[in-house]
This record gives structure tokens, sequence and C-alpha cells, in this order.
């Protein structure tokens, strides 16, 4: 067992700290990666403060699940890697392999519970998992996602999750050329959606409510923003949008953006978790057939169809580099939606 | 112009009484319906009563959307009818015939409103449209339906409302051989769901909160009944079911039966009108690629369709028949559900 430098939270609600932990023993179908590049996603901040339950007992916790790197070691049974290779990881590096979600390749769906990245338990050892923010990281063979090697490694980070997250809901509901997208948040997730919704050949929109917003979305290949407090521009997109992928992460009035759907419409939520009181209807859903949805992150198979598409479509994420001493100073300024528009770790400021 | 006997309620919230009304003028393209049944939908009561909408200007009401009769005149121009056929009209009259939904045979979704059956005004002369509680009945030919001849005539009228409203998302969402699909409420529509699903070779759930509904549900074609007020029972159900269809018409809550959505899973409500407040949330919606939608009627196509289907798989509605006379009667005890299943008006007692 080697020792791996990380920056952990030691406790909830605590600052990231340079820490160190031991890597759990290597199993013959895992894979274990030297860490180049990690983004940082809101979840992580979330999971730290404890936003979405408390779990006290799994501390330190190492965030991090946008992980590119570099193959350093195999088990005797891996065969889709070899030392040398790029390799990405997600949210996920485990799951139960046999229900019905699994065998439909939804691990995040999974219905025993997906291991995730980090602050989940082995499902083997039960140790720890530790995410991204350290210089190595080992998973199961299955969970290890080859990277296309025409991209910018240090931009692909952020597809493993704010790319996957609003990929999973454009494959879903079938976008495909002259379909209509809107786009709810232009943030980590909705610049991604922006981008990969444009290159399946939609018509995207942005809903803002800061009209300066709209050079910047036009630059990632949107084709209007429509400012989603000026109720005449509203209404002129008025049952027009096959899906719209709402990305913002607080509770809001889902009801202006209903009307804005066709018949046969879906509004799918990948931002806000939370109950839908003051901010939905059931009325316009029944009038036009319209539905809403939540969709998380992407199965491991539909990953790999999003990095191959990417390196395809040469899209990547637009990031912000920082070292990992400015993790803490990143956080506060993600709280303020001020980075454009993921922050990237290198990881090489570790050593 | 002839004079047409009626029931109706002379003012919002008023008795239904006897009325007379003179019948627009024909038109080359339309066809007219000696009515010889007349089923008694809940939203006639909400209509008369203004629940959804106060609309006091078109009073008086003839209420009555579910209904089957013969052509006793045809147009100059009318090829699908002749005199003395049997034929059906629904919740819908008219409609654009040119946007987008109706060109998609979803005139229930039409973008410039639908003419409907009653209480609505014709869109070529502007005259009050009168509904089924009344000898006879006229309209376009598009919205006249065919009649299989085998099926039992009085217990055919509410396939035209309960039958299309709870047929339209079985269709939508696809259901086939083996598909898993619960009903909440057993009431006209979903007495009526369940026949279809089962017939369609879906495994078939009822939700109830009464334990003596079993028998009942089964006989109709449920494969069982789930108490939903029995926790452990609620659990077994877990992540179980394709598609729920909610038939209940007040407020309740619905995160009980999202945990019973399959992942992809969808709830489609159909009779609760009104906004989400502590009824939904978005957790389980995000964890399992769930959806909640709402889905109104539906088009003519398809409703010619489940006509057929039911002439093809002789379904019918379980009725209980009874004079117009009795109308007011039958309201109340609708209001206190006290009827198995769905009302239907011999028109020949307005003689």
């Amino acid at each position: 067992m080697s020792k791996v430098k990380a920056y952990a939270a030691l406790e909830e609600k605590g600052k990231l700290v340079p820490w160190e932990f031991e890597q759990r023993p290597m199993r013959e179908n895992d894979v274990i990666i030297d860490i180049l590049y990690a983004g940082i996603c809101h979840s992580d901040i979330h999971n730290v403060n404890g936003d979405w339950g408390s779990n006290k007992d799994n501390f330190p916790m190492v965030p991090g699940h946008e992980i590119v790197g570099k193959v350093v070691k195999v088990g005797s049974s891996v065969s889709k890697f070899k030392v040398g290779d790029l390799a990405a990881i997600g949210c996920m590096v485990d799951s139960c392999q046999h229900c019905n979600p699994c065998e439909h390749d939804l691990e995040q769906y999974c219905e025993n519970g997906a291991t995730l990245t980090y602050h989940s338990k082995d499902r083997i050892d039960g140790s720890t998992t530790y995410g991204g923010y350290s210089q190595q990281i080992i998973s199961r063979e299955e969970f290890v996602l080859k990277v296309p090697s025409n991209l910018d490694l240090k931009a692909v980070a952020p597809i493993l999750c704010a790319g996957i997250t609003t990929w999973s809901p454009l494959r879903h509901w079938n976008i495909k050329k002259g379909d209509n997208v809107a786009v709810i948040g232009l943030g980590g997730l909705g610049h991604m959606a922006i981008k990969l919704a444009h290159a399946l050949g939609a018509n995207v929109s942005l809903f803002s409510r800061s009209p300066n917003k709209e050079k910047d979305a036009k630059d990632l290949g949107a084709n209007e923003v429509i400012i989603s407090t000026n109720e005449v521009k509203m209404q002129s997109v008025k049952g027009k949008f096959d899906l719209i992928i709402d990305t913002v992460p607080y509770k809001h009035d889902l009801k202006p953006y209903i009307n804005t759907l066709s018949v046969n419409g879906t509004l799918v939520i990948v931002g806000y978790l939370g109950d839908a009181d003051d901010i939905l209807n059931t009325v316009p859903l029944i009038m036009g057939r319209k539905s809403v949805a939540g969709s998380v992150i992407g199965g491991i198979k539909e990953t790999q169809e999003l990095l191959d598409f990417c390196g395809k479509h040469n899209i990547v994420s637009e990031v912000e580099m920082i070292n990992i001493q400015d993790i803490n100073t990143a956080y506060e300024r993600m709280m303020k939606s001020d980075v454009k528009y993921r922050f990237v770790i290198d990881i090489n400021s570790l050593k």
C-alpha cells in the first residue's frame, strides 16, 4: 500500500487542506491512474458541506469526480487498459452489475446503489473511496474510461460530470438535428449543454436573467438568449421547445418554462434537488401532454460514447486552471458564480 | 332551424332543468346525429359549477361529451357517413385543423383551442355548442366517430371521454405486453384504464385506499390491488411500474407513487388540475430518471383507433342507466363516488 497525497476536508463544512491517505489494496481487475487534472463540481461543495444529507462518519473527504490521467498499473485480469494509456474516471467506480438498471448500462440508477468516486464505501473491502483532488486513483476497469488523444486533456475533465449530466438527457430524449432545445442557466452544466446540443444539430436557446450573457452563449453555440424575466420574450417562445435542460441548482419557478414546452415536450431537472412547492402546476402538463423529469449523470457506456463524440467533434469544456493550493478560493468564487465555466485543478501542483 | 329538447343548467351552479335550443344552421360538411345515449362525466359537474374558470356568458349550458347515436342527416360534402349509420361524438366538435398539433392528429392540443362539444363557441358562426344531454347534435364530419356494431351501445358512450383519456397515455407511452402499469383511483376513468391496459397485455395494478375494491378491480382485469396507505405493500412495489395513470381528481401526495416508478417510468396525471405544493419532490425524479406528465383526452384518429380496439376486444364501460329526469340525483351520487362506474342517460327519456 502506498501513501497518496491529496487535499481533503477533515470534517463536514471544513476547509480543504493537504492530507495523505493509504490506497486500498489492488485487485486483479483494478486500474491505477496517476491523476493529471481534476475538475471542480458544485456537488463537491455540497458534499463537503453535507447539504444533501450529512455523512460525518466518512470524513476526511477527498472530493473530485471529473478525473483525467494516465494509467500506471493494471491488475492481472485487466484487458482494456495498459500502462501509459490516457484514462478518465467520472462519478462512479463500481455498482452491483446485476440489477435491472446495471444490466441496461444505467449504473447511475443501480438499485443497490452505485459506489461513488469519493466519500462512498468500496463494496468489496468496505474502505472509503477518495476522489480526484489527489495524485492517484484506483478503480475496477469497467468504470475507467478511454480518452480521445486529440483533445486538450485539462479541458476534458469536466466532461466526466458536467458533460455527461447534460448529454444523458439529450440522448434519452433523442435530440436530433432541427429539434428545439433550451438550457436554463449558464454555468458548468449549462455551457456543456449548449455545446453538446449544438453539436447534435439542435436549435439551442439559453434562458437567462442577465442580458450580458448573450455573446458568451452564442460563442458556445446558442442560437438565441431569452431573458426569462421579459414576458414578451417568454410569450414569443410559447410552445417551442422539445426539451428544456434545467441546470439551475436552487429552487425556482418552473411554470414560466413549462409554457415554452411543445406538446410532448419535457423539462428535465438536473440541478435543483428539493420539493416542488410553488413551482409547478398540473394544468399546463395536462393541457399539452408535457412532462417534468429528472436525470442524474449517465451510465458508463454512455459516458464513453460522449467522450468519443467529443473527440470526433473536438468539444471540450471551457476551463480556468488553478493550483490545488487555491482550492478554497475557487470554492468561494464558485459560490458567486465567478467562473467561466469550470475550475480544473492541475494536479501537478500537489507534488 | 329546428328546436332541440335538452336538459340544461340555466346559470352557473344551477340545477339541470328541461330546456330547448335552436340548432345552428347546417353546413355542407356537417353530420346531424339523433342521440341515443350520453355518458355523464365528472367534468360536466365541474363545468356547470364553473370550477375550472367561470364562463357565465355562455349559459344556459347543455353538458355531455360522451355521445352515441344515429346519423339522421348529412351535408352535401360528407363522405364518411350516411343516414342510419351509428356515430359517436367525444369532447371536441372542431379545431383549427392547421396548427402543428392538429396536423399531427392531436386536436386536443390545438394551439388555437379546439371547439369543445358544449359550452364552447362554434368557430364559424360563433354560436354556442350544446352537448349530449339533448336529442340531437351537429358536428363537422371530421369530428364524428364510427361505432363498431357489435358493442352494447349504451356502454360505448363513456369510451368517448373516460376511455380515450386513459387510452391516449397508454398508447403515447407505448404500453405493450408484459409492461407494468398501475392505475390510481377506481372510478369512471380508472375502471377503463384497467380494462384497456389489461387488453394491451400489461400487468395491471390498482392503487386504492380501500381493501374492498379488490374483487371489482380483479374482475375488471387488474392483477393486484395495492393498498396505498400500507407502507409495507408500497415498499414491495418500489421501482416496479413503467407507467402510472393517476385518475384521482383532487389534490393528493404524488411522492409515495413516484417511488413505485421504474427507472424511466412516468406518472401521468389525468385527473387533478392544480398546483404541486407538498405533493412532489425533484430528488426521486432525478435519481431514477422518472417523469411526471399530464395528458388530456386524445385526438380524433386515436379515438377512432380506440373504438375499433374496443370493438375487436369487446370492451365497453360498466354503466348504470338513468332517465334524464334523474340527472340531478346522479350528480349528487357522483359527488359521493356512488356509481359503478359511469352513469349513462337513456336519451329516449327526453321525449
